[in-house]
């Protein structure tokens, strides 16, 4: 089942590094990009050559969320290759349009590799990516075994852990973990745009971790954001409830209220850096 | 104007930081916590010696910001030195109990060494914790000019960069950089505690950045929080807005209203990673 080629279709950081990875384990890997110079960076850094429309055992969507039913309908059409995945980091919605487009979906496997950086971009890409993280996997009812066992044998070849899951499933995690996360680190820088000088002199790097992830494209993020927009508002609206009670209750000189906020945001931080999470 | 000898009152982590680069410069510093094994672990480590009631030039209070104005009192009763400062993330409430306890405010110069760490106690503590790191001083319009020049050469001693700034600023400024977006990462960690094991598996690195400042001590925060409670819940309740909106928006596919806010985050984490805010 191990793809002996592969299409990476957007050749930014994901797809850039997805090509290195499979590159070095000797699949033949082509490349194409809506930017020629994304495809030249990625080239010269060993990803694979230009595609000049082969046909390969595996297509690798790697661009943002809105674009991928559009291009599946497209690459299906000319049959480039036996099966297909995305790295969306939202799935129902481009399985929908997927569906809606008129996807052959027994050939699509839903995907989402959970790994990233700050950086943007093929020249910031690394065939290590992917290494030890997880990258979800969310075939439909429609999707064949066959094209599962392709995709998962592609996963594994760049070093990812298979974590199968629904699609509805994996956007309300991505919701909890990443998406609202996103807003809320984006909410607190945006209120240093007009903070005292005083108070930005004084920042230090609780603030810069915290709101790290806020520096992340706002296209994308738009996108992704709207392309999850239920759970992730649900979400938001749950934290907001709870800065309200925290707001209320320094208001009101209520330390116990305060006091429990806290204790359960140490045991829900417990959760994720305990070693049985890593 | 150099202190030659320092008393160091609570050796957690930045009282004992203090001590450890008091004594690297050639002060004489000498110890006190009312855990005689955390003065132990300091004195261990070349902190200092213990305190055996010697009179010193500057008495640096080192605990959390609910017991400085009693310690304050009780240690200028018995005249233990020249000049006072305490290291509490907030000031207008400290320097409030100590105007109500009867402290002599002209030897009492309020400050805040914007450093830290994940880890606390003396164990953790390191000479170069205050290395080009700001250290507020918030004198009063009691403060004589002979106190404040002898802790602002203290500070120095430290390697702290000294930035002086009046109490009430000071403490809007922490709510905006550190104590609001503190309730933030505690608020985002909250969800985890009932999180779908899916969810806690798949977190990642931008996750951890953002909520490792939620793993601090419920019993302090609670404090701070609540000792600078008016300035905190102002954030709070303009990101609670800001949440709402968001919410919102995405509910209604509005998404020049999510571009906008995302916008505004990229900015304002703009001012705090320049060149010129390091």
């Amino acid at each position: 089942m191990t793809p002996s080629s592969a299409l990476v279709v957007g050749t930014g950081l994901v797809g850039t590094s997805v090509a290195l990875a499979l590159t070095a384990r000797g699949v033949r890997v082509l490349l194409t990009d809506r930017d020629p110079d994304a495809v030249r960076v990625a080239r010269e850094r060993g990803a694979g050559r230009p595609w000049d429309g082969e046909r390969v055992d595996v297509v690798v969507l790697a661009m943002p969320p809105q674009y991928v039913a559009d291009r599946l309908a497209s690459l299906q059409w000319c049959d480039a290759g036996d099966v297909y995945t995305d790295v969306a980091s939202v799935k129902v919605d481009p399985i929908r349009a997927a569906e809606r487009r008129g996807c052959d979906l027994s050939r699509y496997v839903p995907g989402h590799p959970i790994a990233g950086g700050e950086r943007s971009g093929p020249a910031a890409a690394r065939a290590d990516l992917f290494r030890g993280r997880p990258w979800a996997l969310c075939p439909t009812a429609r999707t064949s075994p066959d094209a599962l066992a392709k995709v998962r044998a592609l996963v594994e070849l760049c070093g990812g852990r298979v974590v199968i899951t629904e699609a509805a499933q994996h956007d309300g995690a991505m919701a909890l973990i990443s998406h609202a996360p996103h807003v809320m680190a984006t909410a607190v820088a945006a209120r240093l745009v007009d903070a005292p000088g005083l108070a930005v002199g004084l920042a230090g790097q609780g603030l810069r971790d915290t709101t790290r992830i806020a520096a992340g494209d706002p296209a994308l993020w738009r996108e992704i954001l709207s392309r999850n927009a239920g759970p992730v508002a649900d979400v938001l609206t749950a934290i907001a409830g709870d800065l309200h009670e925290m707001a209320e209750a320094l208001r009101g000189g209520r330390p116990d209220v305060v006091t429990e906020l806290l204790r359960e945001g140490v045991t829900g931080r417990r959760r994720i850096t305990a070693p049985s999470a890593n």
